[in-house]
């Protein structure tokens, strides 16, 4: 059977870039750029040249793409000047790219109050636009702004404003839902008007997520007979975000009735990118991903509840709609107070201890960590500290360096300075060692005083030399006055696999220390340090 | 025209606490149900009495809901044993709770790997689960677990579980799409074919939005005739989340083809109230909230783009769907330093400080405000110490207690006994006070110190004798060795009106001291107490 082509644009950069709190620079528009043309997508729209130092420096760099088409946004040529005398169609023109999509009005109630021009001038606008770009052989697109809240108030008036671009020549009219308010059976009963006079191979959809529905209106859309869909890398953009392009691009790989009627340019050995270019857009962006994203979120393959779990070691299927591995990414079993049995045996297998399920360790270390997390304790996200407990209580684990005591102290004097100390007295092959430290708050004192003197811990000095702390969580778990303190601590090394480790106290010294003492602990087991005589 | 009703069950309590990193404490439980019954939804799951020790606690203590139903969670009896005998279900009676709900499979795939039984049995199971319930009164629900993928690898069979419910007696049959792969088109397609069997009056949807769908395929189920809809706050939910209920509502309310079709129970009102509970949900987890929710994020109704901001000052539906103070959010215009001269003018206004635009000392109070907030201060939810700052500035605050220095110390011996106590030395109309305390922490010692104290504050005693802190917060701001700490206090006195301050500092002990002093100022500045001499 004959597939017919899906065609994917990209607007990470340009409609992306329009997000509150996001500021790409050169660089960084380069960095996605690539990998998207190494992903596939058909086209990247780079920006608005001329509208920002940024976008007019990114057009002015050479650019090689192998699959995708760059391509420059602008808005439709202001009114009371010809196309060739309009300085911002000039700016496009001048960006050179073989692909140029042009904004323009298609709700009369914005030709009115945002324009405050005629909707006949608007018309104008829009052919004459199209019209200069087609003559300088670019693949012209027509954006057709507010389509759907435009049909609704007008509809004969916003059909004019498509065909007055498709007349002149352009590649593809794309219908905007601007203020994404628009819900799926509205963009399947418009698309079904639509294409009675827009041909489907002509139509894309740019869909907005303000309702939640952004992947769905895109669906619907290709659905209805559309076959260009616009979207962003993790659904980034003003608002609500747009399409999100990384939930889109696997379901029509992956699910049937897509896959069996659809192709793209993307190669489909490239789809198992996605997870990594989800990531790298997180990672341009300094924030932390979003775990629950569709297909690529790190916790989109999370199972905790025991019933699932056990199913999902008999048959991945059971409770996975996918394999992880098609988009890169990857299944992963939690522990946690709603955990069975067979969280614990799976968690267990994948730390190298097999048990069998009859084995009472199992549930004495299931009630363990139940009882453990009614009074704060976490171990979904401290898979060291969960390693540590199951090993003492199905196997062992060495006696390391004990620590008797300690004392710390934050002293604020009337001058204001504040100096907080720490002093610790620590054992190791029976003898005493006593460290002290100073640091920017208590725990960071406590910290400074063990680890600053890890050179007097004798045989554990080399294993503790690389320690490194990397990030500090605190929760307060009740409110008022008995409340409970949860800490987490992520912790590196030189091999470069970090470790998590939790403590949980009235206390937030002492829950600070028990997961520091956690995470040495688990640095000298996996690094087989020898047991303290 | 008669409307039709549809039905919302939330299921954060539940579907919601499997999340990786959600663990709610049973106190966490109690707030959340107690803000859906506010909102008026009609069932609130709770949990899974017998599986877990917070759930089995929850459904121990006392419910009066206004307009909820209590519904408790289990699944279907196992073979072997009679439902009179069956644990499980004994766990769900005496649970006492007006609703029940029941998962059971409708996947013969799942009957086999999972259960290891015969379709018969389990048939059976589902019969005799529902039986026992409606037998005892309660309102059945049989959640009809991996429905859409049963129903495409064997319909007849899928549909025969479902039956042996309803012919029970049970109130709704839910279609779970367990694993959440199922499209919109899909949902439309099977939905449509099922309803010829099951009234929609009795049919429920309970989506996952594994590809991106969550939202859509619910409203899809609606169309195709379900009336009952289940989902979380915020989406919340294992792997990828449920669907949204933070979207769905307001979609019922404000989109007129839904609105013009359908009454719920939740008070057209009520729907203001949709940001609160969003956020409510965000700060019992102590989660940062997605700015991008639909709806009720705090980015939703934000402009940036120069085009956008100019058309929405001349009429906001340029580029707003909604009006976002129908769901109790508002309008985010991010421009220049300008905008955030309106904003500090208008929250002086509410405190009572009228001042004029061009008074300098609004720019020095913008100025501080912004070096704050730089260093990790955030005056959004700290009233308090954002009046007390501008009052300093533009008025004046007498000054009350001064507190030359402390000294805070947290001792751990050898026997494992910790011991917190704080010493203050604080000087009131000239005279030198010292205030000894002991606590659980070190926060909790330099806090008792001080204010278990009182009685030796001369003329601030009677003012201070009836404060109270009611919640304490500490978020950690950057990662690393550099980490700052900001803390958050909650205070409250027998008048009843609850303030908030903020202290940041690298030190938890000094930023907790900040937010602690700023409450006593606070109080003594709103009571009117004189100044220090």
């Amino acid at each position: 059977m004959n597939k017919e082509r899906l065609y994917i644009f990209d607007t990470t950069l340009r409609d992306g870039a329009q997000t509150q709190g996001v500021d790409f620079s050169v660089d960084d528009k380069l960095k996605i750029a690539l990998a998207l043309d190494n992903l596939g997508v058909d086209y990247i729209e780079g920006g608005w040249p001329g509208a920002n130092p940024t976008d007019t420096e990114f057009f002015q760099k050479k650019h090689e793409f192998v699959n995708s088409k760059l391509t420059s946004f602008g808005m439709t040529k202001r009114s009371g000047r010809s196309a060739d005398n309009d300085p911002g169609l000039s700016a496009l023109s001048n960006a050179n790219t073989p692909a140029v999509c042009l904004v323009g009005k298609s709700w009369d109630f914005h030709v009115d109050i945002a324009l405050g021009i005629s909707n006949e001038e608007n018309l104008k606008n829009i052919s004459e636009s199209t019209k200069h770009f087609v003559k300088e052989k670019k693949e012209f697109l027509f954006d057709a702004e507010h389509f759907f809240d435009g049909y609704k108030a007008n509809s004969k008036y916003a059909i004019s404003c498509l065909k007055s671009a498709l007349d002149e020549g352009a590649r593809w009219i794309v219908l905007c839902d601007t203020n994404g308010g628009t819900l799926p059976h509205e963009i399947t009963k418009i698309v079904n008007e639509v294409i009675k006079v827009i041909p489907g191979k002509n139509l894309g959809i740019h869909a907005h997520n303000d309702t939640g529905n952004a992947v769905a209106n895109s669906l619907a859309a290709v659905w209805a007979g559309v076959r260009h869909i616009q979207g962003t890398i993790n659904g980034l953009g003003e608002r609500c975000g747009n399409a999100n392009l990384m939930s889109l691009i696997p379901t029509f790989f992956l699910k049937k009735d897509f896959s069996s009627k659809f192709e793209l340019q993307i190669k489909p050995e490239n789809i198992k990118n996605l997870t990594e270019c989800s990531r790298l857009l997180d990672e341009i962006l300094n924030r932390k991903p979003n775990k629950h994203l569709p297909y690529v979120g790190a916790a989109a393959f999370s199972h905790k509840g025991g019933l699932h779990v056990s199913a999902v070691q008999k048959d991945p299927k059971t409770y996975e709609h996918i394999n992880p591995e098609e988009v890169g990414n990857s299944r992963n079993i939690v522990v946690s107070d709603q955990s069975g049995k067979s969280n614990i045996i799976s968690r267990l297998k994948t730390i190298g201890i097999e048990i069998k399920e009859s084995d009472p360790k199992i549930k004495k270390l299931l009630d363990e960590v139940k009882d453990r997390e009614f009074i704060g304790y976490s171990y979904d996200g401290a898979d060291a500290s969960f390693e540590l407990l199951a090993r003492r209580i199905i196997s062992e684990i060495p006696r390391y360096i004990l620590i008797q005591e300690y004392d710390v102290s934050v002293k604020k004097d009337s001058y204001g300075k504040i100096i907080s100390s720490a002093r610790a007295q620590l054992e190791v092959d029976g003898e005493k060692i006593v460290c002290e430290g100073e640091g920017n708050g208590p725990v960071n004192a406590l910290d400074n005083a063990i680890r600053q003197n890890v050179d007097k811990l004798n045989k554990y000095t080399k294993y503790l030399k690389d320690l490194k702390l990397v990030d500090y969580k605190v929760r307060i778990l009740n409110t008022g006055t008995e409340a409970i303190t949860r800490v987490s601590i992520e912790s590196t090394d030189s091999k470069g696999k970090n470790w998590f480790t939790i403590g949980v106290s009235a206390n937030i010294i002492d829950a600070s220390f028990k997961a520091l003492v956690d995470s040495l602990d688990y640095k000298l087991f996996k690094d087989k340090a020898p047991a303290s005589k």
